[in-house]
């Protein structure tokens, strides 16, 4: 029943890709591109105008790519101004401001709030709840869990705006800030609930308030195998590309080869 | 001005109780039951399809059964496959997915996100903006207080996921994260932004990062009265069934007298 | 797209100032006055029903005023029985609830929580998903960033509720927690994912987990210019009343000379 075309309001100046589906109650502005097989789901707003827009009777909506094969769940806000690569999905009542932009792959959780001018490779997975601060640069396959807030402004309120950067394959875990300017490396897990400030080499495992370096992560031992579980990709594969050939094999045919 | 009949679209294979509200902007999908005298206002989603809904032809919605005297707020989304008890409300913009089983009399507060497949007891109470992972299990009686997150992977990414426990009467304060596989005893308190991991006895108060036990909640002194506020029950009982009889009274009744 | 006068309800019982617009799906509630030049953007509920509206058929909604120059962004939900001052904006889905009162130029971001029964003054900015608990009380030009609790609670559950204070040009950084019956002074700062109780005197920074007193914000040293930011008004005016003339001497004409 999302599918009814009821309430459905697509611009004359959007381009809507072939077999799309748009759900009940959806608004799709000026200027949005959709790619081939997405699905929009109900009650989502895609090209949300700008603040000028209220303002200004001349007002021209900036354009909105969204690649192929999205899937954007119930009741998410995407603002105009900003691209999505192929396969793009979000939970619900995402909220996504203008001069985003995301890679393939990329997944964002119920609620999550992305606060625009921020980049994003592919395959990054954003939970529920997450909030990303302008100017945050983050790589590829980056896993951000609940409740982690990216920052910017390291004397508020001021007008210097200083994003935090995070290498690939880097974890988040829950209820973590990451400071103004922090660079995190690759392969990095930030414990849960950390304060985290400075800069940090690949393959750290950080955590407390304030965060530190406590160890390497290919230094932590599993208590059931004693090994580490990190670098995660050797151990966990699902919906990754190298699923089917593991991750040394996908390495080298992806330029990974450094890491 | 909520109840005009105005955009609700009601399954035909949804079973609908008597002296039910169903509120404008409101769908009902396939294999929905929702029991007598509740209330579903507007713009809620029950029995929100599963992910296969938007890619297989064949899809059938799994069941969802809402219990008597509900009322669920707006912009609502419960996944198909929950059950709830009776008495069962929420605030606006909660989130349930599948496989979510609630007694009765349990509360929701606004954008809490529960993540499906957990267990709730009768007389929960979750205030706005929590996070229950999967495979939590919580008693009765627990309250949980705003922008509390319930982990479940102890090393993340993995195909690990092992959910927290919280024993009856136990109050977990805001912003506390706990850890995968956490297990929280009855009639405990956990403090304010504390990380919490381990076991925990009956009674414990847990505090900080790394939370832990550091007193005996019976042994607390209020400034005020010079004794403990805790067990709560015998100090709260608003809209609690031992509110007419006492808590001592009910507890012989109801087979509470280890507590 | 947003002003198409599509399944707009408007109670006869309410007020709408002069050029105002209201965009679809939006509902205005009995007893709500919008003042002049106020934008209400589509789905948004204004003067929300309180708990009796659903079982008391002589349920009368108490009064709501938006004063002039609103900008209510999509998805906002506002309790009947609140009041604002000019130039009052929103985010998207924030939720207000009843007998909360907001001063001259107040801003809300995205998803955050008024829980009702607070008073702000002038010129308070709240970030993205801030929660303010009931009897919190605020004063004017204070900013509270992302993931920000104030609490009201010291034994839950309880009967008793006693905000938190704010004064005048203080800031409270990301995930941080003031605990019931905290006092925060004048131009205080408190940093991120603090977890704040009891009494502070104008002009501390506060910080920590319990948090304290470190110092004097004034004494806090910027690494560029070797001077403190704070008092922030004089290094930050955007938007601010004080940018054209300056802060000292705005602060002489509108009696802050003790600030």
């Amino acid at each position: 029943m999302k599918f009814n075309n009821i309430n459905v309001f697509i611009s004359e100046k959007a381009v809507i890709g072939k077999n799309v589906k748009i759900g009940d109650n959806t608004v799709i502005y000026d200027n949005v591109i959709i790619g081939d097989n997405s699905i929009i789901s109900n009650n989502c707003v895609i090209g949300e105008p700008l603040n000028d827009y209220y303002f200004n009777e001349n007002y021209e909506n900036p354009q909105t790519i969204i690649g192929e094969g999205a899937l954007i769940r119930s009741h998410t806000i995407i603002y105009s101004g900003s691209v999505f690569g192929s396969n793009f999905s979000t939970g619900h009542r995402v909220t996504i401001r203008e001069n985003s932009k995301f890679g393939n792959n990329c997944r964002l959780g119920t609620v999550t709030d992305i606060q625009g001018y921020v980049e994003f490779g592919d395959n990054c997975w954003l939970h529920s709840n997450v909030h990303i601060g302008q100017q945050s640069k983050i790589g590829n396959f980056v896993f951000i869990y609940p409740y982690v807030v990216l920052t910017n402004d390291p004397t508020p309120p001021s007008n210097t705006c200083i994003g935090a950067t995070i290498g690939d394959f880097s974890q988040i875990a829950v209820g973590t800030v990451l400071l103004p300017a922090t660079k995190i490396g690759k392969h990095c897990l930030v414990g849960a609930q950390s304060l985290v400030g400075g800069k940090f080499e690949d393959y750290s495992l950080i955590i407390g308030n304030p965060g530190k370096k406590i160890k390497d992560v290919r230094d932590m031992q599993s208590k059931d195998t004693g090994k580490s579980h990190y670098p995660w990709p050797y151990n966990f594969s699902r919906n990754m590309p190298w699923e089917e050939e593991g991750f040394d094999s996908w390495k080298l045919k992806n330029n990974y080869e450094n890491d």
